[in-house]
């Protein structure tokens, strides 16, 4: 009898036991919850669940921010874990694999921007890893902040055995939004680039601009991170309230690496751009950006938003953060003091990511 | 005696008699105004100006908009004439060379933007045909509604005899204003374009696009521009205000042309751009453009800002202009019916640039 191919959603059946932390609706807090998975399907790898980055975006989603979320929820899209069981079908991993999965966990492959190689920007819309809708199937999918995921193949990272696994994290959502319009803008030696905003993205920006060979300032509202920005990579640090530090970066950058989400003044930013300069948007404010038309205009200045990156960026990224020992500075936290975490993050009093050690589950 | 090399503005002596239309303040009409000029210094060209082309910024200038004008304003900037005089030392102009001058007449010749040849984007200001500031004398410099002008001879353009010249006028600003960007993007062959706004900067930008090669969509908020775009050369023409046609075009443009000045929402269109797709901004809305971060973000799109072009460039525009037979479509009016063309402008009243005949000053 001919093999029919189908999704691994569809074929797959029964589902396994998973527990993990959700939240019933926007006003809940998180809490433990025990749920399903679907089964593994053929072409799917199931994975234990190590650590856990927490991203500002868990915060925005459980709270229906967007307006977009769907209860429970279980957030998490910065995993790391060990392959357990692999489908029939699974070609790329064996168990006992190290892997990572990010922001999304399918796509519909045929559109232009899967046929590209980013699915980030499925015209018919990723799949998110939490708060989406399984291909096939439509269920809520749940993130992890749980003890497994299962994932097809093609939606599953490499990761290295030389990285100390739990900063590997942060790099499957902060890492690759960084990395991921520096190589599409081809930023390197030469360039002078600004990071605006030194947390878990930012710190990562910096890091990535400083190991590809630019000229990196941080911008910030305060002298007390330079330090720390340095002994990040940063070159050169800039108090955004010093007029005269301000005065001596007009028209200075190539690019500007805006990981702030809250309302701030683009147009004092783009003034800090050279001629044709680049304002990278990684931030999402809940306000619209408001662009004046000079400092657009009156330089030919160009403003470009960018989130994550393709599957095959996203490896190459690991990639090449195992082949120059680049991981995310992080805080380890047990899932129970997940609620301390967040009122920390929102104070930004995180040096620079939160990640869950999923054994404390 | 070793010469010592200045400015020619500096080594011009004497004056020269001029007249042209001027206003007197913000709220004052333009009237005939006799003024003088600088002679012609070693570097200079004196031009007879036979047309000139009536911009919409003309307006704003004269209004004091921006709050930068100076008056008494001549206004003018898209001029075509004949040179009657030149310097000692000019080598690229003779008298009876039919020329055109475009916004500026000078800029500091020393920045990295002069020496890229983007002189519009001078890092110490480029001088303004009209309201500008004269390099040397820090004299107003007055515009093309006069009957000469006198500018040093490297910002002074080459004109084809064989295009009709009072069409060629509007290729100064609304010309090289919509080329410059399509030769920085390098659209052609293969790209789609659509083109918001069909006025004097749209019309250009329909032209130019479709000799370019790329297949060109017109968006208009109603349908009875459309034989006429379709008679520019554009291939397609939506109707923003036909729900079923905007959805036809969801991330359909590699490029949206924005040439519209008032108030728009860029997030509308900006939906209608592919992923990675760019919105160049022409038009100079008085009110910031508010950017959402899911339209900019989630599909990686662009937002350039982009004002005329660099000598050399609008040099390379006006002959691809002769080349391929490519000037503005024109109403020519006399000197005297100036405020009925404003009035006319205003409303969107045009096909699709105003000139004036200057032998009716």
């Amino acid at each position: 009898m001919p093999q029919v191919q189908t999704s691994a959603a569809s074929t797959a059946i029964g589902t396994i036991p998973s527990k993990g932390y959700a939240a019933g609706a926007a006003s809940a807090q998180l809490a433990p919850w025990n749920f399903e998975r679907r089964a593994p399907g053929p072409h799917d790898v199931q994975i234990d669940i190590r650590y856990c980055g927490i991203c500002h975006t868990d915060l925005h989603f459980l709270r229906n921010d967007w307006g977009i979320s769907v209860y429970p929820m279980v957030p998490g899209h910065e995993i790391v874990g060990v392959v357990t069981h692999v489908g029939d079908h699974v070609h790329k991993f064996k168990e006992g694999d190290l892997v990572g999965v990010g922001c999304m966990v399918e796509s519909c492959r045929v559109c232009d921007s899967c046929n590209n190689g980013e699915q980030q920007y499925c015209h018919n819309g990723m799949t998110l890893t939490y708060n989406g809708a399984e291909k096939g199937t439509g269920n809520i999918t749940y993130g992890g902040y749980s003890n497994n995921i299962v994932v097809n193949e093609d939606f599953v990272l490499r990761v290295s055995e030389k990285l100390p696994l739990e900063a590997v994290a942060p790099l499957l959502c902060a890492g690759i939004t960084t990395y991921s319009p520096m190589r599409r803008f081809k930023i390197g030696k030469g360039d002078k680039v600004a990071v605006l905003g030194l947390g878990g993205l930012g710190h990562m920006a910096v890091k990535f601009a400083a190991s590809f060979g630019a000229d990196v300032t941080v911008l910030s509202s305060s002298s007390h991170k330079e330090a720390d920005a340095k002994r990040l990579g940063a070159h050169n640090f800039v108090v955004t309230t010093n007029e005269e530090q301000v005065k001596k970066v007009a028209k200075k950058f190539d690019y500007i690496i805006d990981t702030v989400s809250s309302k701030h003044n683009d147009n004092f930013y783009l003034e800090m751009l050279k001629s044709k300069g680049t304002l990278i948007c990684l931030g999402v404010p809940a306000e619209p950006r408001e662009l004046h038309w000079y400092p657009l205009q009156f330089q030919g200045r160009v403003v470009v938003g960018s989130i994550i990156g393709g599957i095959a960026e996203t490896q190459e990224m690991l990639d090449y953060c195992a082949a120059n020992n680049i991981t995310a500075d992080i805080e380890l936290i047990a899932m129970r003091d997940i609620h301390q975490a967040y009122d920390r993050m929102e104070k930004s009093d995180v040096k620079y990511r939160f990640v869950i050690d999923m054994a404390t589950l």
